[in-house]
């Protein structure tokens, strides 16, 4: 058995991860680390699991690396910024679901994330993107930065334009809507159920940090692929999952079954993105609900003649393909499982 | 008093409408048309409402028109286009909430429209429009033909900047995100609860009527205006409320500042549109649940500068601001009552 | 016209008093008070409202009272308990929202609320109760407390059995079903949206202080009258609204008609109590969600005969019977006012 | 593999049966049966499911048998009745979620389900009951009856006092709070978004057949151990999930700790039930949010000496532990495997 810890454990990311951790057959939980929840046991902090197990949250510390094989950081960014520091070179496999690691260039990262310091001879060593498009990086990586939730559900629906099509997009206009789940336990009036419940809330109208850093990935990946790329975002009235819109304007025009095509070959041998005709069930898709607690993304792309633009919708479950999920998955890239290994279970739907 | 009846009593406007008449000092709700719902009380139909009303719903003839000085037509666009056909001349004011003489351009209204014929020589007697920016026609006009749900929201958001700053609008694509409400009460498998609950559903994801409708308004009021509008539409998991986000790209760049101060000129002496600030109270806005009930349109502009746009988000209630209220409205700028009649109500929040 | 002020004005209650005064045609609100929100005008505190007026929150001191007619305290129990201290003899009317002076029995208050202090002397001095029943009361009062939300519901649905037809209760369970607006805006992680969106919670479900008030106001008013009375609290998903389900176990066995017909006997002549059949509409009734944003309390009496039980459902808003809108009630009882204004309002549903 | 067929596919407790089937390492899906979706396939039915496999709907015939080793039978009860005769004998297993053979005694059944006619000699056949207290029974069964999810809670909820203490329970009020899913997809009004979203609905306030069926059961398992049971149920706007509350008047007082170590000691052994205490976790307990999309029932018991009562509380997810997972949990006991088997999922909160 592989032995991983989940630093973090008391928030929505850290709880997600032990839910997928006890259905692991290969990944055991042996570590819990915290520090506003030390002494406590998961199911005190997580009202839905119960599992037979001693384990407390405990403080990281220099001797937690020598008991794990992979320590998960489900941390705030400048905490995963320290701990990655600790832990580097100690734990065999370091995987950082926060935001500390995932912008490269550093003037864009100090931009959106000002109070995130973090050393700078590891960012370079850091594995970042979608194990969709740098799982083969992630074999044997000791140190892996996994994307955002929009921006894992961005990149995926892009990339099979951008990366597979080679087409330019002159402009890519992002609007994202996302549940209350994304905004973590943290108490604040503004988060509490009445003021959420009938809530369409224009959080980050005018941009957010999730775009930046699918365009420094972007333009790595494939200098000069897209001229301008805006994003805004937006709060709804559910829990989980999130829906990304991508509104792109791209050199050349596409036709319907082109696109649908490039996208099924894109993404053939990867089991957890779905490309799904826009009317082939009960209800349009994508939408989140249809992806509830599974490690799916489902992405469309359509054509809009009057518009001269192609839409794409990308949908996932936040904390999980935006988060724990994708951790796992990144985790079976590293040691050499298959990929879907623990991550098989359904949607639960309706929910 | 002026008697006022409801068409189409059954359905979600139609009870708005019957709210509101029953809250109104000088119009007064004596009659109740519909076809499937005849001989029932107000409060059969409509759980909220227990009226002290010997009135229920009666067919629809030539005698009624004798019996009222404005007719609401709240049914469906077919249905309005007959109605308005028996009453017109009949009936001093016929208000159609329906879009079947919405869009004036024949061949538009055909595309979006294919199945609502209506009498040609009827189209271009109505006054189409938000009392807002065609109050002025409404003053005894016999057929008033108001703007959809999200075409209010829209073209509110949209005329600072078209008819007030006289801006070109290059490209404008709005994002709209609506509750449930706006799909009426037909039964089907698609509106029950769990699906539509924990939904993000993009029903309409490549275009909608409601931008037709409003390129329709704004090119015969200002031509050229606008080079390409393009629109895509959401279902959330709310009930009543609607936002529609507009990104616009206009031919000159707009500092802060000159944005705020044009919208709160244009809408100077509108009491029902609040031009608002994105951080002026406790949650971000606009946002839909900080109208709901009422008859306001709360907008706010936003200069994005990254993206070299402007954002505009409009937030309405769809059954009020979006239908019975302006409805109401009209009908106060008909009759020469003061706008605010019987529509004085602040917004139920939170609810 | 008569000069109201809010104490409490940053709360669920306060604002919905704002609210409801900016409607009433008598009352002027003409004082905002509060501690933490001193210097704040009322729509930067509640998104719905943007009032234009030039109050803004002040501390309250004795000076408060010379400009008051009516003073309402929307504010937690011990602060109302200084504040009548404060106010009483110094302004007409104090009219307090809170637990202080609920429960008359000293010994009970004390149980229930163990660390709200009053002065002896103020508590006989309060008349207390639901307008409904001791409406004669309040005329001309000079401190006047009003129930629970959830007391407000139960003693509405008990008082035709108990005071009406005389009956005698061998015991009552009241379950009742509310809201996560009734919880307030006091930041905590268990009231954030994540953990309250699907919850159907026991908070209280082995004891209610609300069901001691009921209990010490009935026994007051006719001794002996009820043997035992239990009571249960849950939390559902919605914002607004409760219902209250009294199962009643009774001295005699009671017919539906004679039972149907003591409700109607009961309130006839109180506007506020609808009492209706369970099937009178498309859903059954009574239901919170057809009294939102309203003054009504919806009762519904049946009888369970093979429980050998009655069954009573009463449903309010609590923000408005269950408060708010309670408060305005009593001020006009207090002043002469007609008691129906300022809140003629309909429910607005569907919400 | 044991070739598993669900009939009934469409529905919400088909659809939740292929998801579970889909995880099930022992159990192959091997037909989809129904009448109104014959052609279609899983995804097009349920928008969460994407399943690689070549089953579509089909007629269910005397030769559907020859394939399949267990039939389940998500079917409504007439159906079910007639499916049960058409496959019992012919396929070694016949699992029905239906009501049709859930109440043993006719005249009962008959009172409750008037439609719903079933052959007599098939009844005695049947295997009805929750595993936990029949699981012995169900080892080679060929007929097997689950509970309905109501009942399903309550037996769970009140088997420890009853079976386990020996208790007689004078009286037992159940008040029971239920999600929409309970409803099932068929199209109808009162079921869709805007009536629901903000319900609290007394939909069976003075009877539920579930209470009937439990007594039925309980009195044949142990005779003149309950005196009466009455219930009244509610729909809240959640989706999944149900709270039952038993509100029992015993013959002989029991104290807190007794309690609790009764329901341990009762349920020692079955994984599926969780006796948990009150406050052990963040927000209080049981709330069927903390076993969504588990096949958890969690079960708390409380003395409230006050009421002379003991409040036990009773939650499920009512698709999983209230239907297919607890149909799982039968054929795993049916097929000799161990009871856990495909049924490992942790419960996906919050949601």
């Amino acid at each position: 058995m592989i032995r991983a810890g989940v630093i973090g454990a008391s928030g929505l990311a850290g709880g997600e991860l032990i839910r997928l951790l006890t259905q692991h057959p290969d990944l055991e939980l042996t570590f819990l680390g915290g520090s506003s929840s030390v002494g406590m046991r998961p199911g005190e902090l997580h009202p839905g699991l119960r599992i037979d197990s001693a384990l407390t949250v405990r403080h990281v510390t220099e001797n937690t690396a020598a008991r794990l094989d992979v320590a998960f950081l489900a941390t705030p960014a400048p905490v995963s910024a320290e701990l990655a520091a600790l832990l580097a070179d100690r734990v065999p496999a370091v995987i950082d679901l926060s935001a500390a690691f995932r912008i490269r260039t550093q003037h864009v990262h100090d931009r959106w994330y000002p109070k995130v310091e973090r050393r700078a001879a590891l960012v370079d060593r850091f594995v970042y993107g979608v194990p969709e498009l740098v799982g083969d990086q992630m074999t044997d990586a000791a140190l892996i930065s996994l994307p955002g939730c929009y921006a894992t559900a961005i990149t995926l629906g892009l990339a099979p334009l951008i990366l597979g099509m080679g087409l330019h997009a002159d402009r890519v206009l992002v609007d994202a809507k996302g549940g209350s789940s994304g905004s973590g336990l943290r108490p604040r009036t503004s988060g509490l159920h009445p003021l959420r419940s009938g809530a369409i809330t224009p959080y980050a109208p005018t941009g957010h940090r999730h775009a930046a850093e699918v365009t420094d990935f972007l333009q790595r990946t494939r200098p000069g692929s897209i001229s301008s790329m805006s994003m805004s975002a937006y709060g709804v009235p559910t829990v989980r999952g999130l829906l990304a819109s991508l509104y792109v304007f791209t050199d050349r025009a596409v036709g319907r079954r082109e696109l649908q095509r490039a996208y099924l070959r894109f993404y053939k041998g990867h089991p957890f993105v779905r490309v799904r005709r826009h009317t082939e069930t009960r209800i349009p898709v994508p939408d989140p609900q249809a992806v509830l607690g599974s490690n799916f993304c489902d992405v469309t792309a359509l054509v809009d003649e009057d518009g001269g633009r192609i839409v794409v919708l990308s949908a996932l479950d936040n904390l999980v393909k935006g988060a724990a999920g994708q951790a796992v998955q990144a985790a079976n890239r590293r040691f050499g499982l298959p990929e879907e290994t623990g991550l098989t279970m359904q949607p639960v739907m309706p929910a």
